[in-house]
């Protein structure tokens, strides 16, 4: 038994369940798992399809990325995995998928509009995208920079990743967390399907207007406030 | 043998076909059973998602929302189902659901207008889009008042329950409702279905138009009027 | 063994390939199958589902939609099934669904333009779309007439029931038919499948062009011209 | 144990694969799987069902088109395989498909644009459409001329075949390649899915723009270039 075996474990499930969900085809997504007192992360191996998964492919890797155990690579994508475990230090697990409704807004560069209360009981703004990166980002540490393009568009928005746990990066696909490995594939797998209930809100409706705000912050405050109560 | 159980065990079975049916992902959606003689319902409990659920974690409930019997919270919709079994009192089984063409004509806020006979073999009229509830109701007793916005839509339109058993809460969702569990459930896919239908049919023709009566009758009366005979 | 035992057979498992195919939900849809020497055709009971059936469950009906044969009733489109026999004397099995993109077309009341080689491979005209009934129609024999509306449109069009083996009824949904239930079935699941392509096909070019006259015919008499030799 | 077993068990293991993930209905389809030192290919019989294939009944093919081995009729697009080997010697597996969306941008006859990195991951170019065919080249050896329709616009593009692996036939329909029957089958399935994505961005923001270069070239160089890294 390795001390790293739990995370291991822990990512070797969250990410079967990506293609599960329908949020993945061959190998277009990841997931990892920190382990807050080790100072780690475990996350999927780089180009390994997911019918070879198995809990000891996962590789360990630190705050900064560098891999810490694991013969295998880690995914192309842990850098923007890694700074974003450094600068939020309450998330638990990150989901990256290139699912095709989320992806499909990234790619028109626009935030999802609030339409309704399944997107209410989850957070209360539009689900915000990035913009596309700088060309010097881009040339630069791309990964690395990919996670402070997250960071600072959440900043610039003044929205805490505690509450806004879901967001596009423009020209690229969705990136969602949470303070488990469940909630953030959760949280994932729910951008999909508002991403998709939006797109169709405006096919049917071209002059579709965001939900009112009483409405939004019922919804919300139900689910996640101090007297929350929600759950259907 | 508890004297529920037959009440239970007709709602977990009703519950469980709508992930089945692709009706709900996660929690998203409930359906109860209604006990006419013992004043009660089953429903599923908050928050328990389907792969978890057994019938001895169906809740018993009142028609005025009051737990009767179970270890678990209610789901989070139980009043607005209690209001509805307390005035329709022909109604034995409700079913909500955030399945995703019908959420998006409700987060559109327009009637599913009726282009066809898959639509006409269910109801004679366009399926109805109750507006946004007002602020005072969402500030007030919420799920209790959605009962009610769904009871005055209904009204304000004059059409029966036992005649239009299915319709949408703007900017939320559909709820359907049936003599039976199974009709209940039925009613949830036709809608999701006719959802789906009518907005390809929008998109394939922009001046597409509504079905003419005759059709519309010949139709609803071979499968529900006096003299029906209507099976595919 | 009763004399209609093959063809009760026949019918049950086509009847069973449309919920495989994705071409119907719950009881939307019906196969029959004729046998010509005895002058009758089997089909699906009215309002039995798909997992309920079996092959003595068919029924048994003579062309002019009297039944010969079963303990239960036939489907409501028995006799729409009927006027189609006796009118085409080379058909052998007959499909009706509400197949969700086909029936979109059909309540736009629009053909489904030829846009490609996909098309072309079946047909080399677009899938016509009979117009609405007449009141009249609608008020008599209704079933019977949408038999008649349907040899109406193709005599209209100048179109042989053996050259377009499937059309729309306006407002309605589609039908389709073949020498065999096979290939009846094998119809069917390609109009839906053009319909889906022709959908898309304008919603990303909207002046998208019907396919040119050479490339028509050149796919049509591969498949089914004197010289045929198609086959991916 | 032949000598072209081997061929006929990659071809066999590549063409199932069609069906599972949904890249065909029916006989909509077919892999080959080319041989280089015994100068032939394996490919799908004509007109057999998925279900019906084994490793056996992959017909052998020279490069001219003539059949070396086999009882069953080769596929009837074996011809437009053979020229594409004939003329590009390093492609390994070719495949072609009637993939739902990318058939629908045959169909409008436009290319498909580039639109985020999904696509960029895979291709720096917008996905090319070969314009339809002349009526000349319609009317001749009309497979055989299929092929040179997507050599010359490839070369009109000034595209190499070993960048761009996957295009549209104007009118028709998708057809990808590769160095191994994998990679082929991969690239039609990405080749659907980036047509799914683009057609779903142009909806959502019908100004949406040409992903820019300097991220087109930063995702193809880091999954193909000399210090390649990717893999998610």
């Amino acid at each position: 038994m390795g001390k790293f075996d739990h995370l291991q474990q822990e990512a070797f499930q969250a990410n079967m369940q990506l293609p599960q969900l329908h949020l993945v085809i061959f190998t277009f997504g990841n997931v990892s798992v920190a382990g807050r007192e080790e100072g780690v992360f475990a996350i999927k191996p780089s180009g390994v399809p997911y019918a070879e998964l198995s809990p000891d492919k996962m590789v360990i890797v630190d705050f900064d990325g560098k891999t810490v155990e694991g013969k295998l690579r880690p995914s192309s994508d842990t850098k923007t995995h890694a700074v974003l475990y450094k600068h939020w230090n309450k998330v638990g697990s990150i989901v990256h998928t290139h699912s095709t409704y989320a992806t499909a807004w990234a790619q028109a560069l626009r935030d999802i509009p609030i339409f309704g209360t399944t997107h209410a009981d989850h957070l209360t703004v539009g689900i915000p995208c990035a913009p596309p990166m700088s060309d010097k980002m881009i040339k630069g540490d791309y990964e690395y920079e990919t996670g402070f393009q997250i960071i600072n568009c959440l900043k610039s928005r003044k929205y805490s990743y505690e509450e806004v746990e879901m967001m596009l990066v423009g020209n690229h696909a969705p990136f969602a967390w949470g303070k488990t490995a469940d909630k953030a594939v959760y949280n994932a797998a729910v951008l999909e399907e508002v991403a998709r209930m939006a797109f169709l809100t405006e096919q049917i409706n071209g002059k579709a207007k965001r939900l009112k705000k009483t409405l939004i912050h019922k919804h919300f405050e139900r689910k996640h406030g101090p007297d929350s109560y929600y759950g259907q």
